[in-house]
């Protein structure tokens, strides 16, 4: 089974252990569209790799951590669509949450996707209970206030922004999260795993800004152009299209020297460049190289 | 120390881990905001007084239990009070805090929120981790799908509302938490408790009902009578004013019986008996009789 196939199925049991006739239907159908179809599950992917490097020795917690980590990555998601901050109608190429369902079940299936995210780590058979308490700090910090999305969005609602901690906010703190969850799971140290995590998110967030310009629609899924458009901090706009490209290439190198060593560790850094050249394929830095001769 | 200054100073210590400079104040300022000045703190003192008639052995356990239920309750009145459902301007007799601190920052402040409730509960030292992944999924099970909090307001948005399964959800799943979590916080077992939390919400959801048409403005610290103006189900609507006074009597009666036989028994039904007084005074229910004789 590989990476992915086994995210999908974890995510696909913890959604159905809320889907019961005696729920409201509206509620479970908005949630069920704020995960399936996903993206490229880039996070839990990330937590299952560094599990599976440190050992993977109780993989029913690893794929809880992994799940909780794409639930709050996909609550982000919904509330970022809203109204009143992106007022996105698309996400992933289909209508958003709040285009398909309706604000106020958008509202509450943002809310309910936090809650099941650290209910599913809860309910995690208990072969290891003394890792619960860890992982969920590590989860919860990536999440919540002063230095996790939450806090990484409400930068943007702030006179004064420091790029900085925005972006480390914003993506760097989920993706340190990612990669420190799927350590602790395993029962390994999570400390050392902290900067790959956040070379990692730089070189999502660098990478977002620069398929923003780059990508089109159909690629994306969602409208191009809108971070500049909307005036929000980007790499793009402070760096300029092709120093944002060499930005992201240095960003990428880091994070693979960043892999601690390990048994797992050649099969992470190949994991990283071919994530690298998914994301900024290496034909459009050849066109834009091009382009700009 | 009391309850209440027991349960403040606990709020007051979980919110100020997350207040330090490197994070956005304005979101900082809103999370404080929607929980002080607090309300009557039900939930937590329920939760409290139950660890307590059951030894309360982990006091810091049973802290992180009432201060996650209260974070989780403010959570759901700032999303509430939100432009897409209540629009409500007021909450606790000051501004809202969407009409203090926008519509973004209130969505935020709620998911912050939540996230810190979670947070708290894992922070809390560890003297007894096997009760962690058992607390925070009976307080998960209080709040989320399909039964709780969220899955409570979600039933006011569908077409066909189950009356029963809309107020157990939006009032007497959190209640049923807040019991089950004192007994599993101090080492109790939690299914004895969930009556008593059960009842307790309705005789509150009901008590909300008659006050929303009783009590004035000014004593509620939210506008008056709008349950009935949004059409929303109420014991007022489906009785009428002395019905629903009738039945609250009749349900506190029942969770006085529903306190489990233990040394804290009859401390708990006295506390019962006063929030009845403190919800529906005894003057109220006199002036009805007389109007209505």
């Amino acid at each position: 089974m590989d990476l992915l196939q086994r995210i999908e199925l974890a995510l696909s049991a913890a959604l159905s252990t809320t889907e019961v006739a005696s729920g409201p239907p509206r509620l479970a159908a908005a949630v069920r569209h704020a995960v399936f179809p996903g993206g490229a599950r880039v996070r839990p992917r990330l937590c299952v790799a560094v599990a599976l490097a440190c050992g993977d020795d109780d993989p029913v917690l690893t794929d809880a951590a992994a799940v909780a980590l794409e639930l709050l990555h996909c609550a982000s998601l919904v509330h970022d669509d809203l109204p009143c901050f992106d007022d996105s109608p698309l996400r992933r190429g289909v209508p958003s949450v709040h285009s398909a369902f309706g604000e106020r079940l958008a509202v509450l299936a943002g809310d309910a996707l936090i809650v099941l995210a650290f209910q599913a780590m809860a309910a995690a058979p208990a072969r290891h209970p003394q890792r619960l308490a860890s992982l969920i700090g590590l989860v919860a910090r990536g999440v919540g206030q002063p230095h996790g999305i939450v806090a990484g969005q409400a930068w943007e609602c702030e006179p004064q922004v420091s790029l900085r901690e925005y972006q480390r906010a914003k993506t760097g703190a989920l993706f340190a999260a990612a990669t420190m969850a799927g350590a602790e799971a395993a029962g390994g140290a999570p400390a050392p795993w902290r900067a790959l995590g956040e070379w990692l998110g730089e070189a999502y967030q660098v990478a977002d800004d620069i398929r923003d310009v780059l990508a089109d629609s159909a690629t994306l899924g969602k409208p191009t152009g809108r971070d500049l458009t909307l005036g929000r901090p980007s790499a793009v706009a402070s760096r300029g299209l092709r120093g944002a490209v060499d930005h992201f290439h240095d960003v990428v190198q880091h994070a693979v020297q960043a892999v601690p060593e390990c048994k797992g560790a050649p099969r992470l850094r190949a994991l990283v460049r071919a994530e690298s050249e998914r994301l900024v394929p290496t034909a459009w830095c050849d066109q834009l190289v091009r382009a700009t001769a």
